[in-house]
């Protein structure tokens, strides 16, 4: 995905292909979609010796122009006709256009635009099927054109014979395509080409809910475009607005159909559209956008330079850490104490010292004087801390301590311990045990910065996410992938391709310092969510927030992100089975944080509207280390 | 590879980082190869809390431009020191830095250039072997600082108290290296910087068997370049042709050692060497240049459209067959007989019909009648053929088959059968068998073209391809990869990086029409080469040639290698495990061609100097399928 659109110019029937190509070519269009056979022949020339050739001269284009046209396959409704002869001949003239498309652009990637004319989503399925099961086309990707806005239900608006369910449900093209697409085991080798009608469906959900759909473009026909006072094409907002959507979320590849090759608007069309794309806001993290991750385990391993450098360069989290710091400092160093009172700040996870040079920066300004302890175990990091005090600290009271700080001793105890070790469910790289093991070196009448964390859960929509999941699997079905059971991990991942099924709800607290005794970071809780509509679970976004100091606040929820905060993408928890949601189903988590003396570790089970497994039970395929 | 050099600047100490750094980058320099240790410094940092730190602020270069030094690590003689405490805390030393060096740059791949004093390489491979069995580090990659010449031979030149053998033997920088390569398990993670010096080996040998190596730079020091009258550095003549063949065959990475960062002959240098570099005949297959390719088997399976596109444009090949068609139409068809008598010629595995327009060519320009038989088996192949019959050919006489060429019958037999079935080894697609196949259907005085072809075998020298091999078994542990056993698989492989051990020898042969009766294709040879001088066997090269008619021939031998011919890369022939080969060492290879009811097959083993295990044995890992 990039900021610019990839156009393609789609003309169903070229009389001169060469020609055709060369004009599409230069409108900058990558490709051009057309139909490459001659219908009026109907031959099957595949395995016989009639001298009669079903499609244009392969050689018209070269091998290389080929990659560049994808072909238009029409699934005509003689598939499901009732003879049988008819249906099979039907069937057999499909095949033998792919097996040909195939030898044409095999080894260069094959993709084929299936037009589903107007046979069932089942038959489709059958037939596409049977290509999927052959190996030796692994390599097709099959692009589903799908219409977001089903010419009949304009007729329905109108008929007072149906009740409203039936015309919320009857011809809602999303559901044809997810009956498509779950009849092929939802394969990752089709996508869908959706074709942004002149009509959009009345509700918007029924549109966002594409956003989380594997759409690989979008059509635009000639007369999705209106025309203003000056008789150029434009578009009404709504449809610019469901463009953008697109454009920022979902692909930036768009397919324009104009009314002919000769339509002499085909580059106000492209303009217009580039024009469009200007007002998306592409996010500069759309590298990792819908991708997985595995979330770093700090506590375990240790971090390189780089990903501190990264970090560190998050141009909110540090100011606030500085603000909370002050906050504190002023709270418990009157005015009138500032010359004698020194507070003794300890900082726990050092790493190369932003949170040092944000307390430094806290004691400057509030004029109050601090101690430094600084606390870190990477040795690499240390190397890093001990140049900088040489070079740039030597003047100030900072003491650096090479320990775990889970088995620390000091003659004098701190007044406050701050710390960033919150992941982006909150607790998930351990804050819970790593501050409760260093809290008694606190004073009764300290404090710790962050004073707690929240983690946050949200069902999701994310058709591109499980699909990345999927051919995990099957990696590792073939070859021990990296990650045995990616549904059983929780999993980092920016994803923009995403429909929100129900709001956010809140799931567990952490309070530091932790007064509770004995001490329990075990958790267990139950969230209930709602679908408006027909949909699909692929699982449940995760996020957090924390109260550094008082009213200061790091948050990745979606409702109060903090500004320009990038340490953190959401999480993601996966569920080995995808559910089919209807209008009003009840969807429930039940979650579990568990603890054993090596690891800490989340299981989760969904148990409405059916039971699914616990997922990574005990921990065995997603341990947290201590 | 690229036909432009990449730079680097090496700088042993830089007295300011920061500047020496940015000099660097100023002069094109893609990196600057130092040292990172302020040597005074002996403590250990990474387990202490001393509050000394062993290195240069880690923090004067960001996190992207450490990416951009080459840290060198000095293993010195201390680590082969008596006193085992000195040799402790001397190796304890090194890893320290290597670890250090780890965290600043990994995840961005570590490189760590290693200068070996003068510790032996037993002393040095024990150290490197610590840290590559760490699984932690399997992104580092070592570059071993090797001088060309070993300045100590200078010495050897004028001592008579040594013999010949001595004096050839012992300063040969080549077996220092071999000989820690081979202790490391010939580890993927190390490679060599090469010092080109001012003195050079004597013999040619000597060095090209260094082009067989993994070198991963040239090292260029100052006082390798000598001064011409206007004062300009340049280099001799054989420096030159060293540099250039290194340049072409091996890596274009070229580190400059000036005599310190304020040499004002660094620019001279490196123009010099792009001016060099200039003269470097860059070949465009270069991409797939010690790269291992699977053969096709077109017998077997259907080639694709861009395939048969890619072989069409074979600028010498169709040229030579059109050349030997209307040779033999001359000799066939008298002057008189022109108008009278026209040739059938039947053209076996058309393809999309090179041969064809060959034939109509030859037809054309000898004014002999021809008529055509094409057969081709490729159900894509046979639309094309029947759309060019149809737009191009329709007033030829050309009749297509659509059959497999072993199992036809004809009612009038033909005078010419022209094919070009054969592989990179001649016979390795089954033109025996194809051929032999339909040869009932010639006339007694028929001919075939080709008439022959013949294979060859040589051995080589090849660290790149042996490395590439490793790592496809290393992949076969780890994962089902996608050929089981690389060592049993006879490669198609366009090698560069590689020395000649030997000549090349001739092998098997076949003859078209095969007159033998009974036709037995399966075969049986024995090679026998020498070594001149120390060096490692990879396995065998093996080429072909083929007579097309009388003195028309292809060739890839490469004595006799038809110009401008591109279609074939050499096969490679692996052996399990490398052998080491000293001056005079005979190398005995015994081969055979087996075939049974499915399949053909090779099998190769090793007799001499040390018998190997039979290679691809009933051909269970590398079948022909026939």
């Amino acid at each position: 995905m990039g900021k610019q659109p990839e156009f393609h110019l789609k003309i169903n029937e070229c009389s001169d292909l060469q020609e055709t190509f060369t004009i599409a070519k230069s409108k900058k269009c990558t490709s051009l979609v057309t139909k490459i056979t001659n219908d009026e022949i109907k031959s099957s020339p595949l395995n016989d010796n009639s001298s009669e050739c079903f499609v244009r001269s392969p050689l018209i284009l070269t091998a290389s122009q080929w990659v560049d046209v994808l072909p238009i396959v029409t699934f005509s409704s003689c598939l499901s006709s009732q003879n049988d002869f008819i249906k099979e001949e039907c069937e057999q003239n499909i095949l033998q256009q792919i097996t040909f498309i195939h030898y044409l652009k095999s080894g260069t990637g094959v993709k084929i635009y299936i037009e589903p004319a107007d046979c069932d989503a089942a038959t489709i399925a059958k037939v596409l099927m049977k290509i999927l099961s052959n190996k030796a086309y692994k390599d097709i990707m099959f692009v589903i054109e799908i219409n977001i806005f089903d010419s009949r239900n304009t007729a329905n608006m109108y008929r007072s014979d149906l009740t409203d369910e039936q015309r919320d449900t009857e011809f809602d093209s999303w559901k044809f395509w997810n009956e498509l697409h779950m009849k092929t085991n939802y394969s990752n080798q089709i996508e869908v080409a959706l074709v942004i009608n002149s009509n959009l469906p009345s509700d918007d959900t029924l549109i966002y809910r594409w956003l989380a759909e594997t759409v690989d473009m979008l059509v635009i026909p000639h007369n999705s475009f209106i025309t203003n006072k000056s008789n150029y094409p434009i578009m009404t907002k709504r449809h610019q607005d469901v463009i953008r959507k697109f454009l920022s979320y979902t692909t930036n590849s768009i397919t324009i159909e104009p009314k002919s090759i000769l339509d002499n608007r085909i580059d106000f069309y492209i303009d217009y559209i580039i024009h469009q794309s200007g007002f998306v806001n592409f996010n500069e993290h759309s590298n990792y956008r819908d991708s997985l991750r595995y979330p770093l385990q700090p506590l375990y391993d240790n971090l390189d330079n780089m990903t501190y450098e990264v970090f560190e360069k998050d141009p909110a989290k540090y100011i606030l850490y500085q603000r909370a710091i002050e906050a504190a400092l002023i709270d418990m160093v009157s005015e009138n104490d500032k010359s004698a009172k020194t507070i003794i700040l300890m900082i726990v996870g050092c790493g190369r010292g932003p949170l040092i040079r944000a307390a430094l920066n806290a004691s400057e300004n509030t004029k109050r004087k601090i101690k430094i302890l600084a606390v870190e175990k990477n040795p690499g990091a240390i190397v890093v801390l001990k140049c900088m005090i040489r070079d740039l600290w030597s003047n100030k009271d900072i003491t650096l301590i090479s320990k775990d700080m889970r088995n620390m001793e000091l003659e004098e105890k701190v007044d406050i311990i701050v710390s960033e070790l919150m992941g982006s469910f909150g607790d998930n790289e351990l804050s819970p045990e790593c501050l409760d093991g260093v809290q008694h070196l606190l004073k009764p009448t300290g404090i710790s910065i962050p004073q707690n964390s929240k983690s946050y859960l949200q069902p999701i929509m994310n058709k591109r996410i499980y699909g990345i999941i999927q051919k995990k699997s099957d990696n590792h079905n073939t070859s021990r992938s990296e990650y045995s059971e990616p549904t059983e991990i929780n999993w980092l991942s920016y994803m923009s391709n995403i429909f929100h099924i129900d709001e956010v709800k809140e799931l567990f607290t952490f309070v530091h310092p932790n007064k509770d005794v004995p001490i329990d970071n075990s958790r267990n809780g139950t969230l209930l969510f709602k679908s408006e509509v027909n949909c699909v679970l692929h699982g449940f976004a995760g996020y957090f927030t924390s109260q550094l100091y008082k009213d200061i606040e790091i948050s990745i929820h979606p409702l109060t992100h903090t500004k320009g905060m990038g340490s953190w993408y959401s999480m993601f928890f996966p569920i080995s089975k995808i559910i089919q949601l209807n209008p009003n189903d009840e969807i429930e988590i039940e979650f579990w944080r568990k603890i054993d003396t090596k690891k800490v570790w989340y299981e989760w089970r969904v148990n409405k509207p059916i039971f699914s497994n616990v997922h990574n039970a005990n921990g065995d395929i997603h341990p947290i280390w201590l």
